[in-house]
């Protein structure tokens, strides 16, 4: 018994709000106040070259029928450099580490990703890493050499969509990572309930996919640093905003499936934290690998100001990836690579900080409430109330 | 156009050899010396518990035609505690990265390890890993919270067969793990062209799967070290056997695809080496996480010894267990566990470095010269010439 | 030409006020709010067993004449289990490696740290690390194996004091570490200018000793988690109190050193961060190394609620102990340990970040104004100032 | 009680035979097979630029006396770019931590070795790491921003010489450091009993210094590769030579330390291992940070080969630097670098693998019987009877 989308938007009482960055209101419209000069479209796409693209599957409604739904989940992709087989230097670090993340560990051995980034629901991490191979195959996605030696290992990431998702049901197929795949642009970026993204939940918060960007100074090289998030982990009590623990304070909207666990009884609340947060940086400063990795371990100082605590039940791993030093990847000759200064890395390490935790706000700020397997709600973040805690505490004037 | 296994026999004139340990000629049956002592089996199963199982895939001859075959590859699983839940501490070790292991972040996090052990192919690491998911959801592998909020990571592991087999042609399935995990058993293991080894090249031989293992003194507590190795990595001029460099000295049946390069030409044959090597210990011995990664980190003394370098294009992981401590993972309470000292882990050090050099040379020599796609044919070890090569050079009396 | 500490204070008139923790007024005494319950002494030594002592070295004034002064240094020694050879379990985390602490190859690799845990500037490491030995060989505190094969790698961290000290006149001795190990005791810990905290910057203020615990709900085993930090990282513009940005808005007590960048200057004063924060955790929650290894990683987190960025000249790095399984260590035995259950363990990462972020605000409360060499003045935290800004931003009732 | 070195010798009846490479008849003038082609003086001096410095302290005899002797000890320093300052990119790599190297820190965050390497006993490394500080503060030996903001972290790593020596006596002072730093030049490496290496025992036979180098083909840049050992670690049982085990056959020169455990009592042997080996590796091939690892790694190799198994007592840690790339390091602006292809590095790791197992011979054949501390004797390799055995093993013709 499955049903289409509309039918679930009528039957669920929801309104669908196309949530893409810059055509809708976003947090830093609501007037929640952070650090930094975001890009163009405040959003990972605003360093050159960077390609996001997503599917979506929300399909059917009521109780959890392994195999049949209800359906809430799909694949976010970004690509470094587009269509095009473009080698990046990468680096990776992992805060806490329940979850997965394919292809690290060439990543950690040549420097280099070789491969689109894909992020689905843990259940289905499988399909969509042979998806973007065949994918790869198909678009002849890689290097001169020819099919006989050709091998790749696509990094393809996970957060746990069980709450809302028959994840179980291996819904997600190989034409759904193809379809996010061959939908990637460059622009606006959607947010919220978008991709893998899905069935996110976010200190105890409706969560998703969110996204920013900053550029730095000039005289540090006006380099652009963007910051792509499928936000998952945290609990309510510890949820803070722009400073103000605001999680504390929201205890009227909780899910149904907390079993009357409030933010006040702090520490099953914090026990409890079962999600993940995946974070894609992108830069276009001419980092190296070692250089990326001391980026990647910036984002945890994001999610840290968030409230994050990087808890048991999380997977939080970071990539980071620079499009810089385009020719760095050659199979036969030495090449020649920038190098920025450690001397001046300090404020690309303020830019990934930055731009995670308006990533993450942003998330929060798309997400709309949903009800998923077995009747599961996850309420939206009470965006009024918010900024109602925000005034109180004199984060905004 | 798919063949039948026989007819592909017959085709290309090659006898079938169960080669299953115990029951052929394995390399110390050959005189090939070792130290240390094996268990009775001398394979990883002489751990109590381990339970190891395949699934060979041998289907056409003939021009590589994608999608269709030729068809030389197969999945090779072990299961650390049979066919319930078992998890036991884990760590894992990498000498080169090029290859992938699915599921190692959350092992380095909880230091357990909670799903069967699976290796294929680069390409089907995907199907695997989400068909083990299903797989544990079916059999109810996991502890006993339920459905709602069950995930596992898979360990699924991979080495490159394309040479031999329709690498990018997905041909294993689901099921296919499936039926190896539902064939893990104890006892003797089968070797060289069997589950993820049948499509493997080692040191410019046949390669493939090979076990061994050692019990060490009673004073040190007569603990078993068990090892499985999926041989497919190394150059033909670094092949080392018994101390004796024998590739640099057969020369004579070189693969029909190395395109000319001898082992004569050394930085060619060693700049070519593109294989892996997938390591899997297994011990009774009560060892915790971070000691495990030290047993992890042995391996690659094993593979020195064979003469393997960590080449650029091998992905050489190796993932280190230990079945003591049955009840050391709990959700909810403090365990008690057990301790080996520091101090006397040198016996354990040892035991896994001389298992994972038997193990390689036992791959080499169940191993049988194998016709791929496009007639490319890698031969087996000439186990005669070698013996000979170690008579002359006094290392068989 | 050096002076006495008498006569220093006369000639720079400021009053010595002897910051003992429960002895003076610390951060949550001038209202300032902080997470959690803090244990008896708020402090590192609320961890049985766990002592603590400094020696402080503060001579001279005036022009820098290298080998003679002036001097703003000292030792700070942390005994995981008193005057006994105590191996306690261990792990460590960097998030920044701008620093050195020796004894970490160590700890990576047995998982026990065995000796004295000690903190002085960055030119006195080395005189600081060879006394520990020679006072570990007088007061035998090591195994009973006797001198013939005795050996250690005393944990020895650092940050720099050259801005207020003369660094490179290597004035602590063998002499002062004894002290300062003689001196180590139970209860209250000496906070702000002491030790090797004594010539500290942080956040453009002067920084230094700073400690803080977190005792963990009985429901999770009523553990104990102490902080102990050595603070001198971090840049004005980024300084947070309680979630309120206040480092903006301090802006009239800059240091004649920092050459007129304000915190207005965001990218140059971010990327002048050139200090370190060493934090030393302790806990008697039953946690192995690689759990310890956790817990370790979560001091970033308390440190960014901060606005720490572990700058490209910070030396952050972090231990992580364990008084619990006290019998673990034994050199010729299997031993018998306890295990804290990984899905109850993110009570203790909040009690973590939130005694970092506690203690690194007591290390700025305890901290007064230091004129050290060349005059180089560094100037408290105006702490009226700072609890009007939490006032204002309602943190404060 | 000291007596001078002449002294000493006469009484010991031993001659001091200078063993500088090219000068004295080293491992291969003895016939031992090697693979590779070394450079000029077959020592890591063969890469251009790097400098070798000594300092041997050889006095008294006899009893044991704590702070009077006997002393068999000293100090070896390597720089990278001679006496001036030359940041090179570096990496590092721990087969088993049982040791200690200081300084590792900023080089796994920065990706440079920014100051001499220096290597003594494991007592003195303090000493000799504030002794480098303050000689690069007397030679000027850093960047160009003056004193005030100047720091540095010495790589200092250390074996345990205190079997032969007074290690916890303190003998080395920052005046020997000084004369070692002074005494580095290129060309001829002084090996055996010399340095850091004079007290060392190597598989239970007198080890000490070693060097070599390996020169690659120019198709693939002519680079070199060039090793320095300081070798104290294995066990007599597990003795490898050219692929002979010879350790197990040389049974009759066992030092009178050794309690009766012979190379037969195979375990106790390999559990006894307490010694140390730390690898320096120089090459001029550009290679990123990330790419230093992977040669750091492959270090392991070559110690296997000579059977080694990084026992439990053994710190055995690598370090690996390019002086390539000699305008990398800048503090304020974008440089620019040469990347070698990770597809063409497989010839750098077999001459890192080459070197490392020749530099350890090397080590050995240059050693000679040593009397220390409590009349205890090491014996030094009887290089005839080795002669014998590879004859016999027809690896000598």
């Amino acid at each position: 018994m499955k049903i289409n989308l509309a039918a679930w938007l009528l039957l669920s009482g929801l309104s669908l709000c196309l949530t893409v960055s810059g055509q809708t209101k976003r947090a830093r419209d609501w007037g929640i106040p952070f650090d930094g000069s975001p890009g163009r479209w405040n959003a990972i796409t605003d360093v050159a070259g960077v390609e996001v693209g997503s599917r979506t599957l929300i399909e059917g409604s009521g109780k959890l029928h392994k195999g049949l739904g209800p359906v809430r989940t799909g694949v976010t992709v970004i690509l470094p450099g587009g269509k095009n087989f473009t080698p990046v230097f990468a680096s990776w670090h992992m805060l806490n580490g329940n979850g997965d993340m394919t292809g690290t560990h060439w990543i950690t051995e040549s420097g280099f990703l070789e491969t689109p980034v894909l992020i689905t629901n843990t259940g289905s991490v499988g399909v969509v890493r042979d998806a973007a191979l065949g994918w790869m195959d198909k678009n002849h996605y890689y290097n001169a050499e020819g099919d006989s030696v050709w091998y790749a290992y696509p990094l393809t990431a996970e957060t746990y969509d069980g709450i809302l998702n028959d994840i179980n049901g291996f819904h997600v197929k190989k034409e759904d990572a193809w379809m996010a795949l061959d939908s990637a642009r460059g622009g606006p970026v959607a947010e919220g309930d978008v991709g893998g993204g899905t069935g996110m939940i976010c200190h105890g918060f409706k969560g998703g996919t969110g996204t920013s960007s900053r550029v730095i100074d000039k005289k540090f090289g006006g380099y652009t640093v963007g910051v792509l998030v499928q936000a998952n982990y945290g609990s309510r009590s510890q949820l803070i905003i722009a400073g103000v623990p605001v999680g504390k304070m929201l205890q009227d909207t909780l899910s149904n499936i907390f079993n009357g666990i409030t933010a006040v009884d702090l520490g099953a609340d914090v026990n409890r934290e079962t999600g993940s947060i995946i974070v894609i940086v992108a830069t276009d400063a001419p980092l190296l690998p070692h250089q990326l990795k001391r980026i990647a371990q910036r984002v945890q100082l994001g999610i840290a100001k968030m409230g994050g605590l990087g808890g048991n039940g999380s997977g939080d791993i970071f990539l980071a990836f620079s499009t810089a030093n385009k020719n760095a990847f050659n199979r036969n000759k030495t090449t020649t690579v920038q190098l920025y200064p450690n001397d001046q890395i300090g404020v690309l390490f303020a830019a990934t900080v930055q731009a995670t935790e308006e990533a993450i706000v942003n998330a929060l700020f798309a997400a709309k409430t949903m009800v998923g397997i077995n009747g599961n709600t996850i309420y939206e973040l009470p965006k009024e109330a918010v900024v109602r805690l925000l005034k109180k505490f004199n984060r905004i004037p």
